[in-house]
């Protein structure tokens, strides 16, 4: 079996963890691999398949070699580093928002529009989170009854803002539990029991950056540059895994029944709706695994053409390290 | 000024305790507060006014000379001890769903239909926590440019369940932070990090009582009783305060600023939008509030008669206690 130099790019952060974490479930053919990350992490050991790696230096010459370039360090270095890693005959995966809505770029999940796949230049994008764990549910439907609205409220956690933001939860409610005064540094308010408008500037649409992504990402990976969404990005106190409550209408009329027998079969969606029991995707459930939960698969009250959702999937899993994997399984089994 | 003897049923629940707290805030003309619980709570003190008052027993005999008496120990204890009450003379206020739907009883928000309080019978219901903060914010809307659909995700805090499922809350953080296993005993699921479809029954409809309650509720102190409403509710790991994502439709098209208008200066709630700052409601702010907080105004991109909101409110409050002592002063103010 061909086996790939794989780098990983910003190794030290939170996805790139799991990225390596991914490598190892997966059992992905890889000759090297490569841990890229800033200078502060230079030497760094981290453990591949029990077998510690030296962290090494991000920089131009830092990809000879490489086959595949999973980036996961933020647009600023995407941009950087990114050609010199194409030059170097590597293709990027690239976790951020650098290059997704250029419409040069595949934009991708494979459950999605793999097809899109075949035109990229050396650079494919990884979606947000948000928008990964949505699409991959919502496509199946589209693709049996043809969406014409969606509304979606989130619950995202802590982790989607970083390792700090995640160990900033910890350190509040520890300092709760202790009776001390809560401090914050990462988020602009106390998480711990609360729940706040995402922490991304306000757009001169009135959303947040996070609900623009949402929008215009589910339109270019779903090919209908009209699709008409409305999102709510709410951070939770939850460490890991978002949740997004949604409402859709279709074109053609579809049922619960229909909905969750197409979902049961979808890839990439696991459903978890027992009304009897109470029990529905919730995020702690949802943690470590690779597929979307959906659940409270129920008809829209308010719309004969609607469908209710309830969802929770990791986001740095389906919403960042496992779609990236996924994406280069899938550039190397065509 | 005349004075009242106001009874309090169910005095040492978490409501209880709130309608002691809005009585003393309000300066409310209190006479005698006499405070009634289940045989376990007798004899126990609580301040009124820094009096100690001790509780009675809850038992037909003790409404004698009660003016008002605000219920609020479940459906059960109201179906067994609102005729006794009624009998000796009180008007009721219940805050259980015992009559809420009963045609032949008002259930009231003050801000939105006080002329329902003239048809009462001795008994007035209060509404469900979620329904009134919600409906205190989409009145004035209404009225302004008729609502023609609701679509409501929930954020619920776990007080929302009684002082019980907050304790075990703060319980699981502490187990959290000591490294012990989390354990839990009111709530289905663990609360601490985590999120879950309301721990009420699903009914035949695919919704969860909560969830209907907020429909059929809407609907009927709007006078509307067909609106279009669809609910998700939701429960989040925090103390005190529910949230709410709104989207909304309206018959006349209604501009985000002139919703922000009509709602700076609505009754019972206040504008928070701060789109420069990143500040907008949240529970910690909305907690102790007797006005419901919105903001995130702003218009539905999915629709252009949409209008899309972000509501917090202490479900104590407004949700609950405030809202039952604020029908007795639109009582006596009549």
């Amino acid at each position: 079996m061909k086996k790939y130099n794989v780098a990983v790019v910003g190794a030290t952060g939170a996805v790139g963890e799991e990225i390596i974490r991914v490598l190892e479930r997966r059992n992905f053919p890889v000759k090297e691999l490569r841990l890229l990350a800033s200078t502060r992490s230079i030497g760094k050991k981290l453990l591949f398949n029990n077998q510690p790696i030296a962290v090494q230096e991000l920089k131009d010459e830092a990809f000879d070699g490489i086959d595949y370039a999973i980036f996961s360090a933020g647009a600023k270095r995407t941009r950087e580093f990114a050609s010199a890693a194409i030059r170097a005959g590597a293709i990027v995966i690239d976790n951020s928002s650098a290059f997704r809505l250029d419409p040069e770029v595949p934009l991708v999940i494979p459950e999605i529009n793999p097809g899109d796949l075949k035109n990229h230049k050396g650079i494919i994008a990884n979606p947000n989170c948000t928008a990964a764990i949505l699409g991959t549910v919502l496509w199946p439907l589209h693709c049996e009854a043809k969406i014409t609205r969606i509304i979606v409220s989130t619950y995202q956690s802590a982790s989607g803002a970083g390792a700090q933001a995640m160990e900033e939860l910890k350190q509040q409610v520890g300092q709760f539990v202790r009776n001390e005064a809560v401090t914050k540094s990462v988020f602009p308010h106390q998480i711990a029991f609360n729940v706040f408008s995402h922490n991304t500037k306000i757009e001169d649409n009135g959303y947040n950056e996070e609900e623009n992504k949402v929008v215009k990402e589910i339109r270019k990976m779903f090919h209908e540059p009209h699709l008409p969404i409305t999102a709510t990005c709410v951070r939770v106190p939850v460490l890991r895994a978002h949740s997004e409550s949604v409402v859709i209408e279709t074109e053609k009329k579809l049922t619960p029944e229909r909905a969750r027998q197409i979902l049961s079969h979808a890839p990439g969606v696991l459903v978890v709706d027992d009304r009897d029991k109470n029990h529905f995707p919730m995020p702690l459930a949802a943690t470590g695994e690779l597929d979307v939960l959906v659940g409270r698969i129920r008809e829209d009250l308010s719309n004969p053409h609607g469908l209710a959702l309830f969802i929770s999937g990791d986001q740095l899993l389906k919403g960042a390290a496992w779609n990236a994997v996924q994406i280069v399984e899938c550039l190397i089994h065509k």
